[in-house]
């Protein structure tokens, strides 16, 4: 991205430079590799910390885990107006930033991820492979992004776009959907190689499959609910309960405008956002 | 609350007239009394489903708790503006809500608990009884508000209003503050009865004596934070962790306007919000 483009889009964005938020990190590698072990072992939650945090312009969710023993730390889906927020909260924690990774390439929103590498000595970004997008590790299916002795797996989650992955924590008790499945709802096909067909397959196959209890954090919610299960969701979603050609249907005549920010998030968030403001 | 002051406020406020929101209620009674058990023994937390809401306009959370076995569920601090979505989840859910909840009489939002009494049978509204309004509880320091085998106990932590209280969870895992702690923040203390001495108090001796891994889920917060901790507002809360002096100079100065909504929130929670539409 230009320089130019940099600073008016930190200026757009009311970004105060800043620069207290510089959280320590150490060198400890953080493991990657496929799914071999079955998840279906008992990761110790009780050893979680687990923050919810809302970015109010796009909706967003973004999501701190972190093992509360060694304080290693991933943080899903930041958001770059909210990068002092979060950067000063993972400071009091005493955590140490390892990933921050991107359920997929946004479109309504620039991940602060690419800053926060500038201000987090040793932070790795990560996105899936199929995302088209920059970062330091491309995730596939069945990868872990571990820290300490809790783990998230990577469960490939097409359809909103080609990239969407859901992140499941090691024990299945909590997952996140990114865009691909919301409370109630899902994110949309008509854009960014966008499938229905993919999408319904994803979560029957992907999330569905969870067990009935598993929470679900979404990427987004629009009227204030945090929180769903996968119980609830296949019984009350009203789109992902309909046969798969209702739900093709559904999706193919949403007739949403266009997202406000997509000209300036997509071509940011595709080489991880800005990096310099 | 005279029938046109009703209907203007109902306007004013975009509220829909909703059928499809009445939930189920059976008569099983929820229990009140001092609490003579000693709060340590260990509530059955895994057993409890905990939901946190959010409504946007006056950044106000809502929070459902319910024992996943018998269904008895508690909402506090519901807000008129969401009582369809709240009342929706509710019905999906399976629940059986007995007790509507405030954690204190609102200056920024009309609570829907009055018109929640008209559209779930057998619900019994609650607030402090030194908060000077009606409801069908009036709560104390020590009652237990009992929903199957879970309960909250009431702390009367007065300084924001004289009526404030913190409902803590039975194995004290949680703790909803209302106003009185906000995270990293407090009520303010210049209207309704405020005194910032008395907030000062209240929050040292009330909650920061729970243990230090206790969440904290505040009535409010306006930079999407969803939690905090016991441990976290007695290290990096910048008021409370101040001298008792200090404190009271800073809530002294704070110079807030006027909250937009007082002069039509806090008589219409004086009587349990509207109760028609």
């Amino acid at each position: 991205m230009t320089s130019p483009l940099r600073r008016s889009l930190a200026a757009a964005l009311r970004l105060a430079a800043v620069g207290s938020g510089r959280a320590a990190a150490r060198s400890v590698s953080v493991g990657f590799g496929p799914d071999r072990r079955r998840s279906s072992s008992l990761a110790p939650t009780k050893a979680l910390l687990f923050r919810q945090l809302f970015e109010s312009e796009s909706s967003t969710y973004t999501y701190l885990l972190a093992d509360a023993q060694t304080k290693e730390a991933v943080l899903i889906d930041p958001v770059l107006e909210t990068i002092d927020r979060d950067l000063k909260l993972i400071e009091e924690l005493g955590l140490d930033l390892k990933v921050a990774v991107n359920t997929h390439c946004h479109a309504d929103h620039i991940t602060s991820t690419g800053l926060m590498k500038n201000r987090v000595v040793g932070l790795q970004s990560a996105i899936s492979k199929f995302s088209g997008a920059a970062a330091d590790i491309q995730l596939s299916e069945g990868d872990h992004i571990t820290f300490g002795k809790q783990h998230l797996t990577v469960r490939e989650t097409p359809g909103h776009t080609d990239g969407c992955v859901t992140l499941v924590l090691g024990d299945q008790s909590m997952a996140f959907t990114g865009d691909a499945l919301l409370i109630r709802g899902c994110g949309r096909t008509d854009f960014q190689q966008g499938s229905p067909k993919k999408l319904y397959h994803s979560v029957h196959q992907k999330i569905f499959s969870l067990p009935e209890q598993c929470l679900l954090y979404p990427a987004h919610d629009y009227t204030g609910r945090t929180v769903s299960t996968v119980g609830e969701e296949r019984r009350f979603n009203p789109r992902l309960t309909k046969s798969l050609e209702e739900f093709v249907s559904i999706m193919d005549n949403l007739n949403l405008p266009k997202p406000k920010k997509i000209d300036i998030s997509v071509p940011a968030n595709l080489v991880c956002g800005i990096h310099e403001v």
